[in-house]
């Protein structure tokens, strides 16, 4: 065995030994959700940081392998149990944390915590948003921290990289946003398609209604079963605006369709989308067909040729298209676009895991950035 | 018992005991697929036919329960095997046949068929489009019998009943033109959307590729996974197109862009259109919304309140939309709108069984109609 | 056409036309769970009854259609509304009522039911066991009205034919003891097998536990999930044992192991049974395996060569096993069995939809016989 | 930050600098199917080795992530294309090779590597059993290298931990096996059970079938469908009953009754036992059963008290069962036990992952130690 490989190894158990005295430790409040528990099986897989502390009222005093049965035996995890402790009592005890309770829930935590020091990753809807009136116009209640929405940060890594290392406060984004704004982002900012005529007609899996015990989400009801919802203004409709009009100038302002659909399958998300050309390039005769798909191309390469979570499916084969499967538990998100000569439109196709990529990963990946670790660690 | 029950019963078994001699006979030509397979499930329950010839180069000489178990021991087929016939034979035994054999091969059969005399109900795309040119640059083949393109007709019952009653031969439309047409063939008649923007995005359960044994439709290919496919341009547009282009007059022209997905699901589609006001009605505040709405909801009363099998579901409740799972094996196709003030679209919902409504199903209220037997017979 | 045809025509038409006067009329009262949905399908569909009443609390005024939007706009249930009425008064308006209430409710109906002169269908478990102490024993509760006990029938058509036309009180079998008693009663009553070593290993689609709205039975905690449920001791082991013991004499008693397990489909029950052939038969040398299996053959052979809904798959061929998709929404029940000379053991194999055979059509076979109709009337 | 921790991320990325030059290396020979799918999941999410060699005729010359869009971009395996090497340029190129191809094709590879000195991982049935002649009775052929069946090792690592240190050749056990075997084993081995009646009902998702395009295994044919196959005599039952009657001596023998049904999920292996006590353990009143249950849980709890992988749920909680949903892409199997005073049984019940902990995490767990490493590394 080589000497490198010793030194590893000798590191390798070390490190392992050393864990529960040295690591960056988290702490994941209210972890009984389907996000919860997929952040739990990042944060538990990954080399650099452990699970310090889970809350949870309901659970309060026991073990979090006999609440979730899959983690039961873990060996990073032996002991750990769930707890309900007060904002200081968890500063001592962690260097992040995140919050995955529902929205309205969120900003009751947030603010003691970083209070207390602690840096905060908001796996809610409470901090995306920039403006308090935005907020209550699409989630129908007065936001009652609207202070914090200035500084948190609008976690997407592939655009904010430099702005979530130094946070605070990130709040990460949506799982539909997160699947629309990957492909739109770069185009829009290059000015190629249209910002007021964008159609985005999104497929989620059950999983993204959340762990919610209602008769709509039952096996029976869900199985066999396509169904549109959340028409014609589902709440992620105001990041997704939100975003793009920061990335666009002028008078125009971004106008987005989005129809989700519900769809028998646990996890998983699938976003087509429609796309009008930019005016000012042309129509008709005017408009240089192959001028306009080379920027598209040069678009997203430039945007994401540095993020190790993008793959544009065109630089493998020109006929593949998105497929959710491929992109399950992972942080990938699989994007493609088409050209439509008939209709001169623009379609784009993108899948992510909801649970990981849409929530989980997108978190994992923030707080490695803020940690100062290695941005793909635990991720891969 | 009342007399008029006791009459019911001794001609309910009458009739029973008098079929194998007088009542209409039918034949399906090429019953190996699951369109076949539901529409044999259908003759079987029909009570105003019978099911007397299956015909199959494959099974030729097997009982019909053998090759399909769940049609064992049905008394109304007992015996019933699969033959090879010319269709000089099959003349004497039926007074309709269906054709489910794929495109390209129906050509084939319907020429001797018709000159037999025989009344033909075509399940493939063969006779659907009127241009022999338009077949060809979808299909990718030279149409083999031309002539046969003036003189079927497209088994749309709703549009089509007069038509229909008197072809001798029919062409039952494709799953998702159906789909697409009956939500919005009464708006571009009314002059009310605009032809050239519509967007279908569908998305259909796995039996709608057919019984291929491919890769791609494996169990294990297809469960988790949601994908798009048939981009850009999928060969049912053109007959979404010609059925569109026949009821707009003046100089625009359709143009559909249409994107299906498969889904891990057996059976079902679901359409989500997206509908542009005809700008001819006006724009911004010269848009009277309200009248405009009141127009659409019109149109569909009128174009379909005396089709047993088109349910407008705003007229049973505004907030609900399609569900696949609610027309599962029967020939209703469910249909819903819904206004986006944002962004002064129509949205549109529909839902059927890609295989019954989407074929079998519309077969047998074409061969109803062709019969001169109560159109919904069978079918409930 | 013929004469016969256009009298059968006549008959069919004057028939719908009379319906609401003459036909004999039901009742189901509760019809809110998957087993009164599928039964009302069944009801709907039946060529010799009018659904005349459906009962529920929760839903009094409401339209049927609009509570189960699949039965929306049926010509034969237009303007069907739930009500809520007392006993006296439904008497007037139906012959049958069936009771599709949770167990330990319909004790509180099926009395004053019939008192009031109404013959009674009930699917619940409240009816099916002859003694209130195993009742007890195995519900948890005392029996609230145990004289009925007595006059119940169990209604398992293959099984009580002449005794379910005669009764005014049918106490519907469950599903798995359906699936496990059809294959084995004839083999005990003829004493091939041990009555002391039965094992039933029985699988279930998620309907099965009703619309129970639980976390239990999410699609996300269903999907992608198999396990064992209600070990070791089911209910449903007392109404087996009382069926097994009722065809055995002599001093052994039926004592069975029956594990159920819960399956991410929709419908279907797959029993697999593990049988000993009786140790009179000898062992060893002794044991005649030919003779033995003959007996097994001619058993069922003699037992359901009459009935319409058993399907012995070794009739077919002697290859295949039995499949759920076979089955679902049918009231057949396929059955199989293969010898397994290494071990000595009878496998035997059956499969039923567990809503339909397992409830709704077994109750509407019930209700044929007791009405005086054909038997498989509306089940085909 | 610590100087551990520094040591620690000092070496991380030493490490990963460095692997190409110096880490243990794999190969995988014919990864086309599903279990070599996942076995290549597990190796490149290894911290420990790094895949090297992939050989396939099919793929020879693509990009490892070009033929399986999972794992495109993925860092560690960045231009890693497909070969089809002679076993000669193998051994220069991996320190061990995984044979993941169908049995039969296996004998063909081991010989030439295993004298090319390369230690050999086969996960197919080729080498599972020690007697040539039960292969050619289970197999239907001849097989083709007797000789090695004595020097492979059967690798289950919590029964020959040892053994497979050592080995040059290891069996995979098959995915069944290993879900009968791991609870079993104890048992037998302390004399508790009858080795000569057990039952194993197994259910199986469809990926056990692995990729193999057949009518039976579409989507639609598997989906909403229960069957039973492989009966009565499955190719496993060979290996259960060598291993089982390792552990027993005296005259009796094992002989296992194993049905296996096929049910719609991608992934997962339940197992329900049935189990008889020892006769000698005593019966009716002589039987002690509190000292029976007993002696069960202290011989699952000495068997596998140092085994990481194996989770006694009665340890957690006595009425939690088993769930294949909890070890899904885990190397975990979850076992549990009740016993049923009705009939004297004692029900086992476990689950694994067939493709994780049936196939390619048993693989890797034995690579673990074969090569010295940490048994569970590369497995949490």
């Amino acid at each position: 065995m080589s000497c490198a490989r010793l030194l590893f190894f000798y590191y390798y158990y070390t490190y392992i030994d050393m864990s529960s005295t040295s690591t960056l430790k988290v702490g994941i409040v209210g972890a009984s959700g389907y996000a919860g528990e997929d952040l739990a099986r990042l944060i538990i897989g990954h080399p650099g940081v452990e699970l310090a502390v889970v809350t949870s009222r309901q659970y309060d005093g026991k073990e979090f392998g006999s609440v979730y049965p899959r983690f039961a035996q873990f060996p990073k995890i032996q002991g750990l149990k769930f707890t309900n402790p007060e904002p200081e009592e968890i500063k001592s005890q962690v260097d992040l944390v995140f919050l995955a309770v529902p929205h309205g829930v969120a900003t009751e935590y947030a603010r003691p915590l970083l209070n207390a020091g602690i840096r905060v990753i908001d796996l809610s809807a409470d901090f995306r948003l920039k403006s308090a009136a935005v907020y209550q116009d699409y989630y129908g209640a007065e936001h009652s921290d609207p202070e914090l929405l200035e500084k948190s940060v609008y976690g997407l890594p592939e655009r904010n990289r430099e702005a979530i290392r130094k946070a605070q406060l990130v709040a990460c984004p949506g799982c539909y946003p997160t699947s629309i704004l990957i492909p739109t982002l770069p185009l829009l900012e290059r000015k190629l398609i249209r910002p007021d005529t964008i159609i985005a007609n999104s497929l989620s899996g059950v999983s993204g209604a959340g762990r919610k015990v209602a008769l709509d989400f039952l096996f029976v009801e869900c199985n066999e079963s396509m169904r549109a919802y959340g028409v014609p203004r589902h709440r992620h409709i105001s990041e997704i605006e939100q975003e793009m009009n920061g990335v666009i100038s002028g008078e125009q302002k971004a106008c987005i369709q989005f129809i989700p659909h519900l769809i028998p399958v646990s996890r998983g998300i699938h976003t087509t989308l429609y796309l009008d050309p930019n005016p000012a390039l042309g129509s008709g005769d005017q408009f240089d067909e192959k001028a306009f798909l080379s920027s598209v191309e040069s678009a997203w390469k430039e945007a994401y040729v540095n993020d190790p979570f993008v793959r544009v499916l065109n630089q493998f084969d020109d006929n593949r298209l998105p497929d959710t499967k491929n992109v399950l538990q992972s942080q990938f998100i699989d994007i493609a676009w088409k050209w439509d000569p008939r209709t001169q439109r623009l379609l784009g196709f993108s899948v992510i895991d909801n649970l990981t990529r849409g929530t989980s990963g997108q978190a994992v990946q923030c707080m490695n950035l803020m940690l100062g670790l290695d941005e793909t660690m635990g991720l891969f």
